[in-house]
């Protein structure tokens, strides 16, 4: 397989100059499309969606037909190790993700298998093969999967949670439970981002939606500590050529520096931090991704625009800026308004890059 | 009325020299309370109790008669001024606010009216009358309100959000419309404050939930203006005594030297910022009031016991420390294990002050 014909998302990453700034989104192939609607209703279920490798990639490729983006990100969820460690993961319409089983004691931990990724998670393998070969080299393929601590917070509520008061319990009242099931998690997610990697994908984020929900020395020790073990067990190469790793704490603005120091290449923002100000943080570390508020795209194109703007101007100029949303993009945003967006950005990011 | 007995929380809010760390905690009368639960039960509904002065009064004073606390915080609701602005409040059981006429136009706005605090509102003037007469100045009464920002997502979504996708496409779209709803509500705060310092609140809290999910200019345009009026347009001084004006914003780590910037006299800080950080970035300028992580009530109390000290170590010496909670207090925690924290701070907290 040949390097991407468009690979400014890659030297970005890297801090190589590129002539203007790349860009994607965060859930890029999601509900707001029609076509994604469409094949997911095809597909029956989101699991089914997920699970399926020739559907998957038609999502993957959908957002990339209707505007011009740098990446395209395997669809996919966080939940997929969790649902191989069999704890009866599903997804109720409009509610979010259940876990039938919670896992709470340390014999929940004992039992939990560690997922082959050619095995049970094959089915994401073969998404990530089918896609790098339908992209026929256009842009570059991002693979993922969540932090040990975001995924364990699922694992133990049994679900999505706002006081996550079963998974702080464990943390405050048997911390060395949660550390061995952190620990498990972040081993089956070295093995799993190194098999996508294998499988084609060119570069790696790690979200971690909930390490916001810490305190600092909370973060550093339960979430921080375990994305800088997947750091250090991924395979940083690939095809000859480095492949990037991005790390992402929802609400971490604050942790940046620390994130930093674990040796990923990228960072992701959210818009509660701006730009120059991570940037200032972080000095020629990393690159940094982010950070458009995705409440943004409700606005009319032309304040769409002005807040690109904005944001593009509050990294200022240079390399190492990849153009992203702070967040996933809403539902029930009008396609129009993310093209607003992407045009945006590719008008006037150039002048960034000395064009 | 008299100074109360305790002043400990009014000295520390003005940094003035104490013998120990006074403490309270965010929603000390709350659903963790079995007496609460039955004060609650009596009144029928969550809206009727904070309508009653008398039950509001009992409930107000509920903790007070269990722990050794130094403030009592008047019972009721950051919703009260749209309650009283006609927009149809209504809390349904274990769903949280719904307002049934959403304020989203011009004409919505123009619409509200200013509630009067001995009008529509004396209820509360009644209950913090009554609540202040029944302290026989046993601890100082701390009033409140919710920040404009705060009430407007409430008044613009119709109830409680995760995209906030109303309001904020009203802040991108059309920011002027929603610039006059936030001055009517920081006029009606105003108005409300005075009204509850003059029944007999000796110092005032404004809770901004949710300023932490703007952007930094946003929270400042938005958020930070509007509390800058509303400290302002305050009575600073009553009884012979200044009134204490404390800024709470969730999720604001990061501009808590703008919020001391406003001449608020404490800073409310979230578990998810160090003491020590925020002492720092803050210099003498304000108090700081926090910041155990609520879900630390979840573990036994010996473990409750070592994060009591670390937040106080984290503080460290000296005065300008109020000891609560980050947030309020979990409904679902052991009345015990609040105990244990209470005690810790007694017992761990005079080392801090020359003790």
């Amino acid at each position: 397989m040949s390097a991407p014909a468009n690979d400014l998302l890659l030297r970005a990453l890297l801090r190589e100059p590129t002539t203007r700034t790349p860009l994607w989104m965060m859930r890029q192939a999601g509900r707001y499309l029609p076509e994604y609607r469409a094949t997911r209703a095809k597909a029956g279920s989101f699991l089914a969606l997920c699970m399926n490798p020739e559907l998957a990639c038609e999502v993957t490729l959908q957002p990339l037909e209707r505007y011009r983006l740098d990446a395209a990100i395997l669809f996919s969820d966080i939940l997929t190790i969790p649902h191989a460690m069999n704890v009866g993961l599903e997804f109720e319409a409009g509610e979010g993700p259940k876990i039938a089983r919670p896992v709470r004691t340390a014999a929940d931990i004992d039992r939990l298998p560690m997922p082959d990724p050619e095995g049970e998670l094959r089915y994401v393998m073969d998404a990530v093969r089918l896609i790098r070969r339908e992209l026929a080299g256009r842009v570059p393929l991002i693979g993922f999967a969540g932090s040990p601590w975001t995924i364990a917070t699922y694992m133990v509520e049994g679900g999505g949670s706002k006081s996550f008061q079963h998974v702080k319990r464990m943390l405050y009242g048997s911390p060395r439970e949660l550390h061995r099931l952190l620990d498990v998690l972040a081993r089956a997610t070295i093995a799993y981002l190194n098999a996508q990697s294998a499988a084609g994908a060119q570069a790696l984020m790690v979200f971690d939606t909930w390490g916001g929900v810490l305190t600092p020395a909370g973060y550093r020790e339960f979430s921080l500590q375990y994305m800088q073990q997947i750091v250090d067990g991924l395979v940083r190469e690939r095809e000859g050529r480095r492949v990037p790793v991005i790390l992402f704490t929802k609400g971490g603005g604050a942790w940046l520096p620390d994130m930093a120091a674990t040796g990923c290449d990228a960072l992701g923002v959210d818009w509660t931090t701006d730009l120059a100000d991570a940037r200032r943080a972080v000095g020629d570390r990393v690159a940094l991704q982010g950070n458009l508020d995705p409440s943004v795209l409700y606005a009319p194109p032309a304040e769409i625009r002005v807040q690109v703007a904005r944001v593009l101007a509050s990294y200022g100029e240079g390399t190492g800026h990849v153009f992203n949303l702070g967040h996933g993009i809403h539902p029930d945003v009008p396609p129009e308004h993310a093209l607003a967006m992407v045009e945006a950005v590719h008008e006037l990011s150039p002048r960034y890059h000395g064009g």
